[in-house]
């Protein structure tokens, strides 16, 4: 039997039944954006992902310098979708020794504009030697409050915090493009919708920028970043919670630009928005009493998965979105 | 200009001055064994290592168990080394989309021996498909008291905590056999001077199991652990500390099994046990004053790094051991 034979989902299911263990100071283990540790009274948060070349990033579409700012803003992201404020990071870093030494400084400025953008410090790490790029990031965080996946009632509003789909689009178009952009020096390029179009996409995908969680913080139950996908993301996030929930396609947020560039391509936005994942966005719930000024998009149930379309008919919801070793 | 025309210490130092910065609770950043942060009044430990296939394992001389046990190890060595207890572990795992179930729930068998060996919990991480195993751990820990690589001083004794160069020995006994051996499963194997012989050294290698810095705690002055070879590990603790060394070459101790192999084998068992790398023994210094329990190889000096032969004749060390992108 082989790993794609079990799925993602799966294969981390039974390692979180394997290694799940109430451990003094462990408020939270395996299963969340991030793990909880109780130090001295106060939480911490640790989250790590590896980013690997010809598997989540190919160096013809993004550049050294937005590479490392992805890497730590993917890692932001997860500190941000519990409710923490990020404050180190750790660093892997491989790559060939034939590697450029200038595309190795320009990734370490994109490390250094992120550490800025997110006030936080590189405290540690490593680099080796390896046929391809690979990275790996650890970023630590602290919080008062945690918000988990798993405390979402029926009838909470469900919210997101920004349009959706952007990211995907902007992969594709650098597909298309089959070139990156230095957006971080102002570069544009002439593309099929013109760059107003394409522009914000591609710096969606190159350079997310997390939104923080501090305004939703009083009012959350329940919290994550899109990452995967909003279909996938939420199944997840009902799933913890042991509910389910009802969607309404017209009000999942699509940028003008999203559906310029989805027409000019012939994909569809709304598959984009729902499953191309690489938002970075906070999907979360609250109470509907509460007043939250982000963006509405559905109801949490009892159970199911459900989505009603512009027509007002509801279907089920498959979870699509990406997952490696998929099934 | 290529990463290989640097060289790996070169990069890490240029790194290290250009993100050193003065953080509010950042007791120690990049440059030593683990990061060391201050939160509420407590020290807490921060390191992170990636071990890569066909760079820093092949899988026809380790087994999937052993690759998990010593994932762990290495990463609580650098913990033990700073004078910590570890205490959490964060894990990313990539593999192919083929790669044989049975392994992967061996490998994480390895990492369950592991957390048991070093009584710490797995608390979060992330699985990936790639074209080849991946791994990355993070592993936290506290200290009450921290033990850098930096306060070496002139008159201080040099100590290590056992053995040098079995595990270098171990790998070369594995290369030979072009097998790997499951010795955690009581398995021997015939080979050239005998399982008494080569069996403990293939043990150091598959599965380190790093020393406790306990009882050096009170008496060390720096300390580090041996992962790359004895010469380059103490030219660094030198160089941080702003020290020079001189070591007795027959002070270095060599097992019996490393000297049978390696007569076997028609290879130096000083250089193994020099420059072999990955013993994973602490490697300290403490005033000469102090009763220490462990394997005295030399003294710190104010300058220089020499060793001194059997007839008595000093001779200047060079930092041999591995480096990536080495020149």
């Amino acid at each position: 039997m082989k790993l794609s034979d079990k799925g993602e989902l799966s294969l981390l299911e039974a390692l979180r039944r394997r290694f799940w263990k109430k451990a003094p100071g462990l408020v939270l283990g395996i299963g969340d954006d991030a793990a909880v540790i109780k130090l001295a009274g106060k939480k911490m948060l640790l989250t790590t992902d590896m980013m690997v070349e010809g598997v989540h990033f190919d160096l013809a579409w993004i550049t050294p310098f937005q590479l490392g700012f992805k890497l730590v803003s993917v890692n932001v992201s997860d500190i941000y979708a519990m409710g923490g404020k990020p404050e180190y990071l750790l660093l892997d870093f491989a790559a060939p020794g034939d590697f450029d030494l200038g595309k190795f400084e320009s990734f370490f400025r994109g490390i250094g504009e992120a550490l800025k953008e997110y006030r936080i410090s590189l405290v540690g790490g490593d680099i080796s030697s390896s046929d391809r790029v690979i990275l790996s990031a650890t970023v630590t965080g602290s919080a008062s409050r945690v918000v988990t996946r798993g405390k979402a009632r029926p009838g909470d509003v469900i919210y997101v915090t920004g349009c959706l789909g952007d990211s995907a689009g902007g992969l594709l178009v650098l597909k298309a493009m089959n070139t990156s952009v230095e957006v971080e020096k102002g570069a544009k390029t002439a593309f099929g919708p013109g760059w107003e179009t394409v522009g914000p996409l591609i710096e969606k995908h190159v350079m997310p920028r997390p939104k923080r969680p501090g305004r939703f913080l009083k009012s959350a139950t329940a919290m994550m970043d899109i990452s995967d996908g909003l279909f996938i993301d939420l199944s997840r996030l009902c799933r913890e919670s042991g509910v389910g929930a009802k969607l309404y396609l017209e009000k999942i947020p699509v940028s003008d630009e999203l559906k310029n560039a989805s027409a000019f391509l012939g994909v569809s936005a709304t598959d984009l928005a729902t499953a191309g994942g690489e938002d970075y966005e906070l999907l979360f719930t609250a109470p509907r009493r509460e007043k939250v000024r982000a963006i509405c998009i559905g109801e949490i149930t009892k159970r199911g998965l459900r989505i009603v379309d512009t027509k007002g008919n509801a279907k089920k919801i498959l979870a699509k979105g990406y997952r490696h070793f998929a099934v």
